[in-house]
C-alpha cells in the first residue's frame, strides 16, 4: 500500500449537531479523497464537537489553492471554527529563552536531525548567555534585555522580530518572563510554554523548590498554550518522573530537565502535526 | 446536553478503500443518528482499515432488531468483517482460575460494585482452593481437576459448562493450563488471558523467576486475546512497574500482582465497551 | 544462604552528627547481629539524619525483650527519636470508610490472601452502605453516623472503638470526613489517608471534578500520614495514570479508583514493613 | 548545614559475613569521617553483599593519597572487590557512534551545560556522517570505517585511540557494531551501551521492527554494561513509553529516540556518580 505524499488536515470545532461527521466525510468522499486518519470528540458537558480529518491529496478533485473556498460553505452551515493544513507545510518558529540551555539544545538538535518539520530563523533571549548555543547551530541570536521600567518596549521589540521573521509558532523554552495579555493575544493558540511542574501543582515561581519542600514522590512537567493567565493555559502534554526523599532540590532540577525537554518537544510535535484543537480551556490531542 | 441512553457501536475491519468512512457515516446520518464517537485506523503496511463508530439510538430511523439487516448491504459492498453492539447489552462471563486469588477477588469486587457491565454466572478452576472466594461473592464455583492423562476430557467438561451458561467472554485469571487449539478456536476473540510479564519478554513459565535472574529494572504484565500459540495472541493492554536489585523474586511476585489485576481489568473493560478490534495478530484499541 | 526467620528493625531520626552510623553498626556487630538491610539519609538542609537498620535476631546476643533497654543509652547519647520492630509482629488495623467500596474490598482481599501482615478486627463507617462488604469477609462492621451537630461525639465513639480493639494503624480508605486535630494527634504517624489526586494539586473536595475542568493529561493518587491540616500530611506514596480529553469526569473516577487502591495498599505495605520514617513534614521511604 | 566539598565513595562487593557494615563504618568513624550516604544490599540467593559508602573528606584523618593503602587491610580481611572514588574526579569518556545523532547530541549538550562531570576528548565512528555534530561542539571526531574483512584491525585502531586519550568510560551511543570479546574484556564494567528495546524483549537487530510486528502497547530502552554476549550485560537503567496501534514503525523509532537518550544519560550519570556495582550479571544501583 502506498503512503500518501501530501495530505490535507482539517481541524475544526463547533456546537455539536447531527450530520457533522457525515457532512465532512461526504465532502471528502465526493471529491475523491481517501481519508487516512479521522478522529473526533464530543464534549457532552459543553456540547462541543471537535474533529481532525486527514486525507490524501493525490487524485483529490479540488486543487490545493481552492480547498479553503470549497470547504467554506460546509463550515458556515455548521458554524465551525476551523483550519486547514498540508503535510508539506513547513512551520517557522522562534524560540524564546533566558539562561537555561537544555530545551534550546534539544529543539535545535531535533530540527537539525530532521525530527521537526520546521525552520527556526531566530532565537530571542532577555539574556546574552545562550548566544553560543544558537551560534553553534548557525542560528541568529537576538538579545533583547528586559528593563523592568520598560517592559512594554521590550515586548514590542520581540513582537517586531517575530513579525519580521514571519513566525508561526513561538516556543517559550524556559523564558522566565511573564508576558502581557496584549502579547499573548497576538499568538493565541500559537505560543507554547514549558512549565517545570505537574500543573496545577506548583504554578508560579520556583516549582522545584516548592516540590522539594512538600516532599512529593513524583515531579512533572507541563507544556501548554499560553494564555493571559499565568500557567493556566490549555494543557497539551504532561509527564512525570519518580523522586524520593534522597533528592535534593538540585537533583529535582536535574531530573526535571529531562522531563522538560521531552514534554516540550512532544507538545511541539503534536502542534506541528496538527493534532491539537483548543476548545474552552482544554486541548483535544488526537494522537 | 443530554447523554444518550442507548448507543449502538459498530466495529469493523476490511481492506482499505476510498469511501469507507463516508459510506458508514452516511448510513448513520441519513437514518437520523447522531455519532457520539468515531475512531478509525488505517494500517498502511497491511492495507487494512479498522473502525469503531458509536451513535445515539434515540430517534434513530432503523429499529434495533432490524439494524443488522439494514447495514448488511454496506458491509457486503466493502467486504467488511463487522459486529454490532448495544450499550445496554450485558455480557456473561466465566472466570477460569487455578490457585492465585488476586485477579479473581478483583474482578468479582468490580462486578459487585457495578464497575463491569457483566454477569458472572460461574467460576471454573482445576483446583479446589478458591471455592471460598467465589462463595463469599455468592457465585457458583465449579472444580474440574486436570488429569494429565485426560486433558481433552477436562477441556470438554469446561466447554460444556461455558455453553450451559451461555458465556460470551472467558477470562483466564491466572489459569495455569495451556489450552488446546480446539478449545481456543471456539472462543477466538472472546477469551482474554493475563500473562505475568511484559510480553514478549519472559513468555512461558515462571516469568518472575526469569525477570529476577535477568536483573531487569522494570517488570510488566500483559493482557491478550488467547490464540493457539502460547503467549502470542494479540495484545490488548500492558503496564509496568519499577523494581530494583533489592527486590527478591517474592517481591517481584508481590509487586506484579497489582499490575496483573489492573491490566486484566483494563483489558476486560475495553472489551466490554467494544473498544477493541483484532486484525492480523494485533489489537486496535479505540480508547 | 539462609533467610532470617525473625529480624529486628530500628527506625531512627536525630540531628546529624559524626559517628552515628558507626555507633549503631557497632552495637549490632558486637552483639553478634548480621545486618540484612541498612539504609540512611541525611537531609543536609535540615541537618537531620534518618536511618533504617534491620538485622537477623538468630544468634543475636541481646534477647528480644531486653533490646529496647540495651539500645536506650546509644539513643540517648545521640538524642534519637526511634522505634524498634520485629518482623513477626502482627499489626492490628482499623479501616474507616464512607460509601466507596473499592479500597475496602482491596485491603480485605489482600489481608485474606496473606499479603498484609495484619489483623483487621473492625471496619468503621459513618454510613451503613458497606456493611455487606465487611460481612462477606467475616469482619465486624460498626456504623457510627455523623450528626453535624455532634461531630465531637461521633469522633469520641470512633476513638473508643479504636482503643477497644487496640488498633495500631488507622486506614482512611475514602472516609469522607475531616477529622479534628484532637483525633489526629492520637494517631500521629499511625493514620494513613488516600487522597484521590496528585497532591498538592486538587486538594480538598471533588478532585476529579477539578481535574476534569482543568483538562490535565495525567491524574494521580496520594497516600499520606494524616495531620491536622487537611491533605497536607507527609506523603508516603503517589502514582499517576494518563488520561485524555476523551475522559469524562466519570471516567476519571473510574480510572482513578485503580490508582487509589494500589497507592493506598503500597503505603500500608511500606508502613507495615517499617520502611517509613517521618521527619518534619516529609516521609523518608526506605524501599 | 554545610555540604561537603569533596567526598570519598567506596564501592565494594564480597561474600556476605557478619561485621561487614560495622567494619567499614568503624574505619570511617575512627578516622573522623562523617558518612553522608551509605547504602548496601545483601543478595540472599547468591550470598553476596554489596555496598556504597560516601563520606566527607574534610577533616578526615587519612590523606587522600594514602586512603587506598589504609583501607586495603580491611578489604583483604573480608575478601572484598572494591574501588575508591573522589567526588572531584573528572572522568574521561569516549563516545562511539554510527549514523544516528540523537544520543550524541544529547550527551555533548549535557557535558557542555555542566551536567556531566566528564571530559569528552574524542568521538569515534565507523561512518563519517556525524563529523559535523562533533565539530559544532569542538570535539575531535575520528572515523574508523569497518571493513568486514578486517574487523580485528578496526577494533585495534579504536583501542589505540581509547588508550591514547586515557579513556575511563566508553559509551556506545547507537554504535551499530558487535564488539569482540577481546575488546569488551578491556573495558569490562567501563563500557555502557544503549539498546533500543526493553530487554530482554527484542534483543538483536531492528527492535522497533520487532515491536511493531508484535503489536506491543509499550516500548522501551535499556542501558547496560557491555559483556561478550550481545545485549546480555548487566542492566543499569530502563524506561518505557506507551504506544498504540496507530504508531507506525517510523513513529516507534521517533518516540524511542527520546527514551534512548534519557535512559543512556541516566546510566552515564549513575556510573559517574559511582552509584553502580556490578555483581554476577546484575547491577546494584544505589540511587
Amino acid at each position: 500500500m502506498h503512503r500518501p505524499e501530501v495530505t490535507a488536515t482539517l481541524l475544526l470545532s463547533c456546537q455539536d449537531r447531527k450530520g457533522l461527521v457525515a457532512g465532512v466525510a461526504d465532502f471528502i468522499c465526493r471529491n475523491g479523497g481517501n481519508i487516512v486518519h479521522a478522529d473526533q470528540h464530543t464534549d457532552s458537558e459543553e456540547g462541543v464537537f471537535v474533529q481532525r480529518v486527514e486525507w490524501d491529496m493525490a487524485e483529490f478533485g479540488v486543487p490545493r489553492h481552492e480547498l479553503r473556498t470549497a470547504f467554506q460553505p460546509i463550515a458556515d452551515s455548521f458554524g465551525m471554527t476551523w483550519s486547514l493544513h498540508f503535510s508539506d507545510d513547513v512551520a517557522r518558529f522562534a524560540i524564546l529563552v533566558s539562561k537555561e540551555a537544555h530545551c534550546l539544545y534539544d529543539l535545535l538538535a531535533r530540527q537539525r536531525m530532521g525530527g521537526l518539520k520546521a525552520e527556526i530563523p531566530i532565537v530571542i533571549s532577555n539574556h546574552p548567555d545562550l548566544e553560543q548555543v544558537a551560534d553553534s547551530f548557525g542560528i541568529q541570536f537576538c538579545c533583547l534585555p528586559m528593563d523592568p521600567q520598560a517592559k512594554a518596549d521590550q515586548e514590542h521589540r520581540v513582537l517586531e522580530k517575530l513579525e519580521e521573521h514571519r513566525i508561526d509558532l513561538v516556543i517559550l523554552a524556559r523564558y522566565m518572563q511573564v508576558l502581557s495579555a496584549e502579547f499573548v493575544d497576538q499568538y493565541a493558540g500559537r505560543m507554547i510554554n514549558i512549565h517545570h511542574s505537574f500543573l496545577p501543582a506548583f504554578a508560579g515561581a520556583r516549582p522545584y523548590r516548592q516540590a522539594y519542600q512538600r516532599g512529593v514522590k513524583i515531579i512533572g512537567a507541563t507544556a501548554h498554550y499560553v494564555t493571559a493567565e499565568l500557567d493556566q493555559g490549555p494543557i497539551i502534554a504532561q509527564d512525570v518522573i519518580r523522586v524520593s526523599h534522597r533528592d535534593s532540590e538540585a537533583n529535582l532540577m536535574h531530573k526535571g530537565r529531562d522531563l522538560e525537554m521531552v514534554v516540550l518537544a512532544r507538545a511541539v510535535d503534536l502542534h506541528l502535526d496538527h493534532r491539537t484543537v483548543v476548545y474552552g480551556n482544554k486541548t483535544a490531542v488526537f494522537d
